[in-house]
């Protein structure tokens, strides 16, 4: 049982997220080599915009556990978090985050900003990255790359109509 | 109608928060004068990380308007967002944000930082501060203090057992 097995987990939650036509991005909890939380981004689906596999994986972990404070566990997700996602990894004082590949746009643990060793807050959580990075950043790419050409069709219906 | 009429309304909030032994932090979510979403700190009672007053009136205006965009919103909640708020400000693109009282420890709106004017995040928002300060204050203030009355006396209950 190692980062990569987890990983895939995330991996296959993101699968799902892409099969709701939304962007793919999973992640899991891991406590005591357990998943007690996993989820997928639902944003589109929702319609709400803290509707991000951590968030929501946090939440599920929470549940679990039946406490806000996620002391032993590992957060593990295919996309570097945003600023909303570092906040709530903050906040339920998750130790340990893994993630799979970079977000030069928003990510806030290395791209950005690293706002998981901040000494301001009153918690800061280590950080692994790259994690099976290559297969979390092809399926972005295929899925961003499809949603361009669809709206490229869209649009072309539109002006022959 | 103005700012102080909706702090009122975000402070109502956080009373119910204390009536509930939660910090009492209240928000309100306003579009075109009519309040969208209102909610109150519930992390103690829900056990979730994120049960915070500003993400939870996000979440019911988003619901109400049925899109994470609150483009035309003004969030009013009565002490200064924290990182994961902040993030949530971010993420649904509400344009203002006015807050009553500063949280030194935590907040990330002037405090420790602003992550709400940071040029590298695809959304920025403007930034009243100090509405109604003394009640949002004050009733923290209040709240802190019972709450350390009551350890101090169940420390003694229990030693003079």
């Amino acid at each position: 049982m190692n980062h990569e097995f987890y990983m895939r987990e995330a991996l296959k939650e993101a699968e799902l997220a892409r099969l709701k036509d939304e962007v793919p991005i999973g992640a899991v909890v891991v406590k005591d080599g357990e998943i007690i939380g996993r989820a997928h981004n639902l944003r589109e689906t929702t319609q709400q915009p803290t509707a991000h596999a951590e968030l929501l994986a946090i939440e599920a972990a929470c549940k679990e556990v039946g406490s806000f404070r996620l002391e032993d566990s590992t957060l593990y997700v295919t996309l570097e978090p945003c600023v909303m996602c570092s906040g709530a990894i903050v906040m339920s004082r998750v130790p340990l985050v893994v993630y799979g590949a970079r977000d030069p746009k928003g990510g806030t643990v290395d791209s950005l900003m690293n706002l998981l060793d901040t000494t301001e807050f009153n918690h800061r959580a280590e950080v692994i990255s790259g994690v099976l990075e290559e297969e979390s950043r092809q399926m972005l790419k295929v899925f961003f790359r499809e949603l361009r050409n669809r709206k490229k069709r869209e649009k072309k219906e539109r002006t022959t109509e």
